[in-house]
């Protein structure tokens, strides 16, 4: 098991002087996430990505990748993570983890391939880009579910904060935590990449088996990209709250899927970019 | 031409009352690298990577990235980098973008296929990405280049806000300044990406013929990535400051390499990670 952060020596300069001093890095190491699919009569193994992240939580944030890129949709859909290989032979860690789909979820190998973000319509653009989506078939967030309190988001950044066990000794790691319409934190994890933050919430609410639609809102550490924005939908989350600032594609992503996108979220006040209507005073 | 900021409406919620209220945000478009390469005899065109970027400067950004990837080394590796396409129809910008590698660039495609932070030897892990730096011919710095004065250091973040026209607006972007061991800053370049950021710094030094090893440091808005420093080394960049923390591996690789990494440099102090002695008082 690795630790998130690592000991090192620092020189720290102050006003012109030098002193030596002892000092706490967040860890960042390669994962391979490998995927094994198929049936009975024949399976397929390959690799689906390598990401660099903050070792810990490998099994969520792989079951969180899994989710994002649409390929699974709820825990039976995996027979099993487990680390393969041996341990890298300078940290000790095992940075390869397999995940073997159940027979029943098709996974198209080609669409691996195909660029994301590209469609034949337009090339490259935001509208290709949303088309994608789409073409996830990812749904627009269900305009019934229950409403989020304002109250209660303003008290979100307090608990994420209280939360980052990392962050606080090496000011290095983003954070993402999902919670319930009633502010209950059900999970907080670290990253040193904010992607795999929210990879390794979403992964494990697969895990537990509690990834509802509209169960759990999210709130991050940094900005609202699209991406973030993508993920969160992919999960069901009716609402992303942000410490700071959205993109303008963010933004028109969860316009168009009804999603609450909310950020600048600090002390008393915050930004409503999209979908008010699901905050309640 | 692209805007890199847009104007929103957006619902501001301050103790716990709403009031509508224009705002800008950063802008995030899709921008698709192809590179054409190869002799008079034969050239080959195929895309290279996608990218969420903030639009303008892109040739900036798409001269960086081959860099970063030891792809061009000076100006006289690329005949043409001119954007192709009709505009989006959305926003009206140009998101692919088309580099000519000159004749005698050896590009090899089958190395974009093999991952890049595995090697056989042990798999994936933080040696293996060492190992996979070693093997693009990327050189150690030479410890007799020019030093950086640590009181030049201290006032660039100063300078680096100052430049960042659309943060200002958005609160939304990432900067990359390149400046010289006197503190000259050379350019700046903002993006919703902070690796983007950087390759359009790079990009810049490229194509203006600038891009000596030595003769300029780098100063980024975040933190610092293993990524981050490898961009910096491929660019010939002696120093990295970073306003927030660096990772293990980004001070591993710094260290390796003799690159001086420096953090949290904030008000009148800041910490050195690696080669502390390329600074002067």
């Amino acid at each position: 098991m690795g630790s998130s952060s690592l000991a090192i020596n620092v020189e720290r300069s102050t006003a012109g002087a030098r002193h030596a001093s002892p000092d706490e890095v967040a860890v960042e190491e390669p994962l391979e996430i490998r995927l094994g699919y198929g049936t009975a009569e024949g399976r397929t193994a390959r690799s689906l990505s390598i990401t660099m992240r903050t070792p810990g939580q490998d099994a969520e944030l792989a079951a969180g990748f899994l989710v994002g890129e649409s390929i699974v949709h709820g825990p039976d859909d995996i027979l099993s993570i487990e680390p393969c290989g041996l341990p890298a032979p300078d940290s000790g860690n095992v940075n390869t983890i397999r995940v073997e789909l159940a027979d029943h979820v098709a996974f198209d190998e080609a669409r691996l391939l195909r660029h994301f973000y590209t469609t034949s319509s337009c090339g490259v653009c935001g509208k290709a880009s949303l088309d994608a989506i789409r073409n996830a078939s990812i749904e627009p967030v269900d305009p019934c579910l229950p409403l989020f309190s304002e109250r209660v988001l303003l008290t979100m950044p307090d608990k994420l904060r209280a939360a980052q066990k990392t962050f606080d000794t090496t000011g290095g790691l983003h954070a993402a935590a999902a919670f319930t319409p009633d502010g209950d934190v059900y999970v907080v994890h670290e990253d040193v990449g904010r992607h795999n933050a929210l990879d390794k919430v979403i992964g494990r609410l697969l895990l537990d088996g509690r990834l509802e639609a509209g169960a759990f809102g999210v709130m991050v550490s940094g900005r609202a990209s699209f991406e973030l924005v993508q993920k969160a939908l992919s999960a069901g989350m009716p609402l992303l709250a942000a410490v700071s600032a959205p993109s303008s594609l963010a933004i028109r992503l969860a316009d168009e899927f009804n999603m609450t996108l909310v950020g600048f979220l600090r002390g008393d006040s915050f930004n409503i970019y999209t979908a008010g209507g699901r905050l309640k005073p």
